[in-house]
């Protein structure tokens, strides 16, 4: 079969039995599994027989008001993943932390095992906790505002790159007959005094195999841009056109020679939610079945957290009441604005939004047959809209085994997909270089990030 | 084989390639193992094997400046133990983890993960980090005073049973005809307002399996023993003889009618070191093979710390200088009491104190037979002096093997020890209950811890 020069990438973002909102409630999945680390276990056996580039997994650090009606992250991410890694052997391992409520020195260190336990699989996907349930548990009265959610960020990622680096990865000697173990001028204080954290260092790990995790990140505000353009060497996005995609790609793209970075050290992926049948009619059957399991009022709170207005005595079958201006959304503000553009483009109503953001909560949601799929996907990663994809299985295990059975086939059909892993590690699975440390091996000086 | 009536617990104390400082330079070793995964899951292997109650991983937050002569943490405990769940069916997992600098959310958060992993099979050994170097990496000048090291950890632990408690046990309805997937009304708040957290909850993540986590604690000073009689339901204790060890047993579980406990709600675990061989000579012989291979340099650096006194310029064959008084310490308390004594009772020059604290840093050390091994254990465990034992290995694999291998099967043989699991969870391992919920059901409201 043909082998393009170009390929494509493809995560396995996984949540519950499944991302459409309904799908706990639908037959084809066994709602109990929520629960249950086996499931997390096979599905990324799943991914891994697709030879997917990664699996993935959101977090938040509050249960919000939704749990009446749904409740999708019961695993803490890192745990779950090392449980995964020690079940599978090459596929990568992508968790969600925050820089809102974490200490970089304990962070880095758990994805530094994580990188062990996996042999270089981890990535961290890099999110800076929005939700006022979130700021609760954590002593807070509001959110932190927006700018200063990242400045933490950038600060955050400033220390955990010394400390992941603050092992030379020479530094471990072993030399049984001298006694010694490692050599102490390889190994160096990081010395990060900041804003936010002072810390001495050195991390108590030595180097990560892949250096330091894949490092993902998934605002697509003008600060969560910036800090991608900075920082970020894959990039989760929610895109609903193809035009929409391509202006994302192209802007953040371009912002990377700024940072001395080229173009290919960071990619796209935006999320797709794919309905797969035989034939189109039975995938848009499909998809009513799960649109019909909504529940309004658990829709309305989604919608009216996303949104920053509460449209629980909203009309269902009006359009939206007026929105406040982005720039006082303390939390997700690109998410904002893509539904709110969503709704204008397509004169929906609240009704129709709810039913459209029910398969993954704005990302794009797509229902036909594999080879639509296929050529959905195509099409997006040849016209300069995407690097990849995050494949968001609207249920599971049968929507990804649907897509590693019939989708992935046609994509290596067409040269677009490998057929086999030929890297051992998650950077190796997505192209890019293992990075070289900040600490310069000689003279045991320090350079600047 | 007769069946006594009350059965010993044996948990495997796990670091490194073995306990002995210099394990890592010893032919019995594989010195590369220590970064290895796998290794460390094929050691819970043969634990489990051996139908021992758990297995055990220390922890600190930093390196120190041991490094160029031993590095015996690697992995954050409560991942690899993740990693160690998915190839384990049944044996406990305990994790240290420091109340001194995490968060109550975060932490009772990640415990709660390991314990849905794992089917109720998670212990967290509380610690409340006396290391310089740990303040250091968390932007403190110096150690916290002993005293709020633990008045932190009782608010820390009285935070974290109510996230732990606060979704109820039923809370979970999973109603697919209704929609309803849990019951709001039993799911509660935590509402935590104290000196040093403020946390609403509840935590995002339903009822662990065995309730909480096992509780495990290991400081043996005052204010250690005042935290174990209200918290612990697991105390690893470095004692160094039968007296001593009879005296800590009657004195902690004295402690506990106080808070309404019985002494069964409480399971004192010394340490042992045991390097066993088929003869007592050969025993004596292997532990002396250790000790040669101990760095002095290294040794005086672990005892300078131990001890609060600088003891790098010592000479190796005079007795150890005048030590500060015990209150001055704001390390590891019990650790030092017990090193003094221990030089003070047997008369020991720095030399020889080294080689005694070479095997386990303090815990009793015991070369012998499989059946003199045995004897001692059992000795100490009819006689008041303990539940059961952390056996620590001096080196790893074979330190363990041999243990299960040789010493196990005599105790079952005497009815000291189970023949087999007889439950799933690590509470049911140590005859512990589980733990009712600090909410109560109907109406809501919150009951005291």
């Amino acid at each position: 079969m043909p082998q393009a020069e170009r390929q494509m990438h493809l995560n396995a973002f996984l949540m519950g039995v499944g991302h459409h909102e309904a799908a706990w409630r639908h037959p084809r999945t066994e709602a109990s599994r929520i629960f249950d680390a086996a499931h997390f276990q096979e599905l990324a056996r799943i991914a891994e027989r697709g030879k997917l580039d990664a699996v993935f997994f959101a977090d938040t650090l509050a249960v919000g008001h939704r749990l009446e009606h749904n409740v999708t992250t019961v695993f803490e991410p890192i745990t779950l993943l090392a449980a995964i890694a020690a079940v599978t052997e090459r596929i990568g391992l992508i968790a969600t932390a925050s820089t809102g409520y974490n200490h970089p020195f304990t962070l880095a260190r758990a994805f530094a095992s994580l990188d062990h336990i996996s042999d270089g699989r981890a990535g961290w996907n890099i999110v800076t906790s929005g939700g006022a349930d979130e700021a609760a548990n954590f002593g807070l009265d509001q959110i932190p505002e927006h700018g200063e959610r990242y400045a933490r960020a950038h600060e955050f990622l400033e220390a955990a790159v010394r400390l992941w680096d603050s092992w030379e990865d020479d530094a471990i000697v072993l030399d049984e007959a001298s006694g010694t173990f490692a050599v102490p001028s390889r190994v160096h204080r990081v010395d990060h005094t900041g804003h936010r954290f002072t810390i001495r260092g050195p991390l108590n790990s030595p180097r990560p195999p892949q250096g330091r995790p894949v490092l993902v990140q998934a605002g697509s505000s003008e600060d969560g841009i910036a800090f991608a353009a900075r920082w970020a060497e894959a990039v989760f996005t929610a895109q609903q056109t193809l035009e929409e995609g391509q202006r994302f790609y192209a802007a953040l793209k371009g912002r990377l020679a700024a940072h001395g970075r080229s173009p290919d050290e960071l990619k796209v992926l935006p999320g797709i939610v794919p309905f797969i049948a035989d034939t189109e009619a039975e995938a848009k059957a499909l998809e009513q079945e799960f649109t019909e399991l909504i529940s309004p009022a658990y829709a309305l709170r989604q919608l009216s957290q996303m949104l920053g207005v509460d449209l629980t005595e909203h009309s269902l079958d009006a359009p939206l009441p007026p929105l406040p201006p982005v720039h006082e959304i303390r939390g997700n503000q690109s998410r904002f604005q893509l539904v709110a553009d969503l709704a204008q483009r397509e004169s929906l109503t609240v009704r129709q939004l709810i039913a459209r953001l029910g398969g993954g909560r704005g990302h794009r949601t797509f229902a036909g047959t594999p080879e639509q799929v296929a050529d959905e996907l195509e099409t997006w990663f040849t016209q300069g809209a995407a690097d990849g994809f995050n494949v968001m299985p609207p249920y599971l295990p049968g929507g990804l085994e649907d897509f590693v059975d019939t989708v992935v086939p046609i994509l290596q059909e067409r040269g677009l997909f490998r057929t086999d892993y030929t890297g051992r590690t998650l950077r190796e699975h997505y192209g890019l270089q293992r990075p070289a440390g900040v600490f310069t091996r000689s003279s045991g000086a320090q350079v600047a990030v």
